[in-house]
């Protein structure tokens, strides 16, 4: 194998493909990435067995061929060359690479020995603008489950629709729901359930294309494409909970105010809320303001007031203040709309111009 | 007590104050600081007992007196709170906080239990503009030793003369000297010590004034001045290696070449060489290059070619990566000047244009 490349392109593939690689690979070529031409491209690939990432990019081809590199050795040494262009060739496992006044010899392992990537060839049943779907994945990827022992809790539910899709997570004590309305590929309901792990790759694919991203399915994998950059990974198995039940569909008290003096006031109350776990109060006064209190500590007590608009009734209900914290930060609206159904009941927190996002938190016993 | 002040101030005094504090105090007055009132002034202290820090700002003094407050709450729900003025309150040990619609009350301890930070009223042996000071310290902190069996290298050598000061530090396997030309107010030479942890936090201090900086000494002890912060640390005992022996006088190989490209050129080599612990070796050419390469490796081996102007013996030297990107970094020359006399022998590097700095490194075996 000879090819020679542009450092720029090569770095781009790399960081994209690397990331996913175990620092501590359980077999040496697990830590490994694949090079290889092919049809006149250059293909690099990298899989961890749940999730292969293939990058392609353009190259002068002089020798065909293919094999693996330490992946983590490599995308250095290419990120901190100074020169644009490089070449590559193989002798048997010696990869070496020449830069200008720099050059390298690494020790390579054999391409037969590197983990297929399943290859999914169907239809797509999505077509996505990549910049739709990179906004819409941060008003779920927090509230995804990080406890192991309900492994359906811990990926994004792909709930597709002939017209939309509905993005959702929950990790019980919270649940986010984001709308993306939407011509698909299917005429019936269909839902997957994609490893968080999956999601922040498949964000950082999103950002480096604006190409429309091609998504198909089979049973067990699920496939992000462009013209350039596959990623296939496994799905969750098992059945979501039925979380539209879960929504409030009416209110006993709504509240309006300014999301950043809300966060401004959480934030600061919750410095005295260590001891009791985050746990803070909030409390509608007859005056049109909100009063965000902790409880007394050991270490001392804070009240801050906001002003807000209400409408039904006067309300007393506490919540855990990192996750007020974890929403209000995703939410672009300036006023934040709090829907309640008195103190034990889940709340409803939305931004006011984000009417296709629902995030529900479930209070605290007061 | 009762003062007012405003909310930029005491941020700054106590984020000057607070990082000295270590995070599980042995005693709990010792997670503290002080705030006292003096002289229509509010005094901010912090001590861990081998170092002190005084702040005083201004503030409407309602009434005078003194408290401790936990430091790391304290600062936090200052610098949170929006509000520009700030109204503290003590009423026995409760410290309230009043700010616009926020408000706290912090439990303290009693000023009576603080440590005495131990005052030095001597007069001063030297007075520094404090920009002159700051970007001295950095040539020298990075070779301070952290091996704790010899406490005396554990710190910066304020070697003071009447007419300059040597700021001298290292670890044994290299040496940093710096020179500052000033009149100070000795007529014998007088060395002292100051521990690594206290240069740390006067950098800190000597960013936050323009005013100069007055040095008092006592047997002890050493404190840095202005108007309104004052910095006092023990001193470090022992006596300080004789290190001026250690720097070469004459040279047998003189390189002059590009930093940039240098550091480029190590940095790329070094990852070749975590298996020999960050072992590289330079070697001149007769084309007036110099060859920076690794040894061959498990993983493989690179070499890097950098132009450079050549005076006396062609040479082939082996040195730590890491000790040779440490001096680099730091320097602020384009070109570096490499002084060396064989391959076993002490190497200086210096910055073309910093005529004052001297950075000796011991090279490795080859």
């Amino acid at each position: 194998m000879k090819i020679t490349c542009l450092k720029e392109n090569l770095s781009k593939a790399l960081s994209l493909t690397s990331k996913i690689i175990p620092l501590k690979p359980s077999l040496p070529i697990l830590g490994n990435i694949l090079i290889q031409t092919e049809k006149g491209m250059l293909k690099i690939s990298s899989t961890n067995l749940e999730l292969g990432i293939i990058c392609k990019i353009g190259a002068k081809i002089t020798e065909e061929g293919s094999i693996t590199v330490p992946a983590k050795l490599f995308t250095e040494y290419i990120s901190t060359i100074p020169d644009d262009k490089i070449e590559i060739t193989v002798n048997d496992l010696d990869v070496e690479i020449i830069s200008g006044n720099y050059n390298a010899k690494i020790k390579g392992l054999s391409a037969s020995d590197f983990p297929l990537i399943p290859l999914i060839d169907k239809e797509s049943i999505i077509k996505i603008n990549p910049k739709i779907l990179s906004e819409a994945l941060p008003y779920i990827t927090f509230s995804v489950s990080i406890d192991e022992s309900r492994p359906v809790l811990n990926g994004v539910l792909f709930d597709i629709y002939p017209d939309k899709i509905k993005l959702v997570s929950t990790d019980s004590y919270r649940l986010s729901e984001k709308i993306i309305e939407l011509k698909t590929n299917t005429k019936e309901n269909l839902s997957v359930v994609i490893p968080q792990k999956t999601v922040q790759e498949l964000l950082r694919m999103l950002t480096e294309t604006e190409e429309e991203v091609e998504i198909s399915l089979t049973e067990e994998q699920i496939l992000f494409r462009t013209s350039n950059i596959e990623l296939t990974s496994r799905l969750i198995e098992g059945k979501y909970p039925d979380y539209e039940q879960i929504i409030p569909e009416s209110w006993q008290t709504k509240i309006v105010l300014n999301k950043d003096e809300f966060i401004s006031a959480i934030k600061t109350v919750s410095l005295f809320a260590r001891e009791t776990a985050g746990n803070i109060k909030l409390e509608t006064s007859k005056e049109g303001k909100i009063i965000v209190k902790s409880m007394a500590t050991q270490i001392g007590e804070a009240q801050s007031m906001v002003d807000i608009g209400i409408e039904g009734e006067e309300i007393e209900i506490a919540f855990n203040a990192k996750y007020l914290l974890d929403v209000l930060s995703v939410l672009k609206s300036k006023k934040v709309v709090l829907l309640l159904n008195g103190s034990l009941n889940p709340a409803v927190v939305k931004g006011e111009e984000e009417k296709d996002y629902n995030h529900i938190i479930m209070p605290l016993r007061i």
